[in-house]
């Protein structure tokens, strides 16, 4: 069925022929493995471009930052996919990585979103104060959530935020989208009420934009490091199941709030 | 519902508190961000320990060696899935993930497998050719697929193989898997009758073996390279769609073999 | 990590002990197998009712209409993952409903949404054809597409529309939404300016909202019939391989947009 | 890329032009859309063929049977999976549906393949009890997982096998496998040492290959069991969320088993 006009398919990442593999204008077998490292790959890859050492640096750190965090929603999901199917490796990274959305690790997409509006009030000559907070009012009236901001657990400052920009400044990349971030963490707390601080979702798009990183594609620096967390998590899911302890303890003490048929008890579990 | 003994989870990978994050053993943001590279991260994420030069070496060349390799079947579903659902990436990354099975990319788990059943009847005598007939032959009888040897493009060998194991002379790692995948092309033509080169399925895990990269993760590996070659897939699709004209075209010559009711015909397309 | 504020878990659709399971109130193994359909037993997981004889037919009718249309990206998508990953069939369905998405499947709750707006307006006091004008000429506005009108096929009336609007007839359910979503039939080509016929993801919600179905539920109705059509072309392919041929077929004439490094010319394929 | 001699794409399930929908040799039109119900659909969709009232009642049967056991593994990936990414309910469902797999809801599949192997023993002269032993140890003893048997919470019987029986014998299909299938319950004994009743996994294949169900596709069954359980699920997750909560429940008691950095100390959550 043809939907759409465009019926050839047109790629500009790779091509091929018996002897040789093309990337992105480079010859793989010659130009690349063994020459540059996953991430450079990635960014070529992405970007059709080369990285500087600075915007290197800068992406790994971010990859580095976000691949993984404990227990959370998406990688307990992943080791019980295993635990069900454990021939499947595929399948739980695969599950795991879909509760990369918008309110976990999208964040890092719809805050890159927010910050080039308030880049472009800045652009069109607003104060860098004026703007965030515009910017984030505006937001806020429209019911959109201002992601990357406050933290279950980190309630002063993720740490790792510190961090990314550390590594920005000793980069010397360019701290435009850093300081952007740091002006709506002061405006959040005059619309919203509550001192949220940066996380770490905020933090690598202000840093990630500040090397030209595509802001359409910032949600696939979570996903591509979540992907090395999850595989770390499934090898130890091998070795040492705790898919279905998770599973024992989440739903414990679960309670059924619907009805039974008249007459009928249950045993206490 | 308690599945199995164990009730209480336990992982070694990450803990934190409000002010810090540990990662196998190590504070994530004094000891890691802006200090490793992605690569080192997920080899200490997988294994617990920092890769030596040669082991990251090494990993960096598989995972760019397998990253990507055009519109393999992979990659155009998951440029499909984006086409029909543009605001879910992870979705789109996660049903190119779920092409990785035992036939495409999990030959490299396969192929770790057999290297290690030769290399077990080499350390108990058998000479190395010997030791690879015998189990070519083995897994022949028993029907399981020689993974990792063939090529539908690649006819003479994968380009990619010499590439890695290249890489592998260069940083001087322990070479037995080289050698062994290399005996068991060798064995092929006699059990198989046809000449089935190395491809870069074999030639990972002959390199990640020689490193200690551990096996049950050796499909990991193209697992993550193939996230970044999806995400840098997907991002062209946002900015130059094909996912519908990649369906328009598979599907234009199809032949319907079942039945029609009677007297009904269809017009053609 | 305890995020947002609820920590106790509570359902209402299921509890069970060693002999009993309860299901909507309901004695699963007394009350419901072997008495009611999988299609009455869909409604009652969904909305914690028994359907009427009219709502039941109405929803099988929907299940029935969307189920299968051939090898449409999603179906193409399920296949090749299945060739390349044929012992995990559930990985294989999962891609497939992955391709759920808002542009293709996703469409019936998008206008069931817009239903819902014209429906207000009328309650409001406007004629159905102010209101349906005034809401389409809004979604136009925000930029919002019109989903479920026009087909890449069926240019005419998608033929589903009027099997199932015939079914809703003879049923006598209420037919408001049929008069809306034929009321926006006729107000689209004013607006956008082409004649976009109904189509079945339109027709869809027209039905279901008229049995008092969830409108955030619409969705889940494709995704199931889907799923139905998916199990049937994953068995088709594990006895007529056809995956790897549409992927041949999709990439038969790709072109290659990028650059070469100098010097370098491919075999033509 | 050529994978493979087939390039031609050929299907018998489903073909259509501008006003004719034709599935498995029907017009779905005139000849499905409210004549059948979806489980029929399904039948037909999967086998090509209409299902005889007996076995519509079988399969109907099961489908309820499996749908749906409350806050399994699964259904808590699919849930968490929302929580974090609330706009792709389809992700969610593919989640929950990658769950599906040999440990949990494949065991249908195998316990049918062990089934028929029974059933050839018998077909060869061997007794049902001696042919049942003979397979049950042959499976042991090369460590197959006897599918099927044994339940986490229903440790006499589970409850649901007995309904399925009744509607077996209610609808006077082919008894022959739900009487291997007891065979097999007394044989575990003798070999395993425990004594495993037949769960639900294990009775679906007993009665639905005494309806010719084809065995490759008996994990079908499950899968699209589970969707509609799943969507039930995500539908009261949306209105009720408890993703977040049951994460949180999961981890409350996780143990950090690795090291800490020197002189780090966390504090307690």
């Amino acid at each position: 069925m043809k939907i759409g006009k465009n019926t050839i398919p047109r790629t500009a990442i790779c091509t091929s022929d018996e002897d040789t593999i093309i990337v992105r204008g480079h010859d793989l077998c010659l130009d690349l493995i063994g020459k540059v490292s996953f991430t450079e790959h990635f960014y070529l890859l992405l970007t059709g471009k080369r990285p500087t050492p600075a915007a290197l640096a800068v992406l790994d750190a971010t990859l580095v930052a976000i691949a993984e965090h404990g227990l959370v929603p998406s990688v307990q999901a992943s080791r019980m996919t295993l635990a069900a199917a454990p021939d499947a490796l595929q399948g739980a990274v695969a599950a795991g990585i879909l509760g990369c959305g918008s309110v976990i690790l999208g964040a890092s997409e719809t805050a890159g979103h927010l910050f080039n509006e308030v880049d472009a009030k800045v652009r069109a000559g607003a104060t860098l104060g004026d703007a965030a907070l515009a910017v984030v009012r505006a937001w806020r009236e429209s019911r959109r959530a201002i992601a990357g901001y406050g933290h279950p657990q980190h309630k002063r400052r993720d740490p790792r935020v510190d961090a990314l920009f550390a590594v920005a400044r000793e980069q010397a990349i360019d701290l435009t989208y850093v300081a952007i971030a740091e002006a709506v963490e002061r405006a959040i707390p005059q619309v919203i009420g509550k001192d949220l601080k940066l996380n770490v979702s905020a933090a690598i798009p202000a840093v990630l934009l500040g090397i030209g990183f595509p802001v359409q594609s910032l949600r696939g620096v979570p996903i591509l490091a979540r992907a090395a967390g999850l595989i770390a998590h499934l090898q130890e899911e091998l070795e040492s199941p705790i898919g279905f302890a998770l599973s024992y303890q989440a739903s414990r003490d679960v309670e059924y709030s619907g009805t039974l048929p008249e007459g009928v008890t249950l045993k206490p579990v």
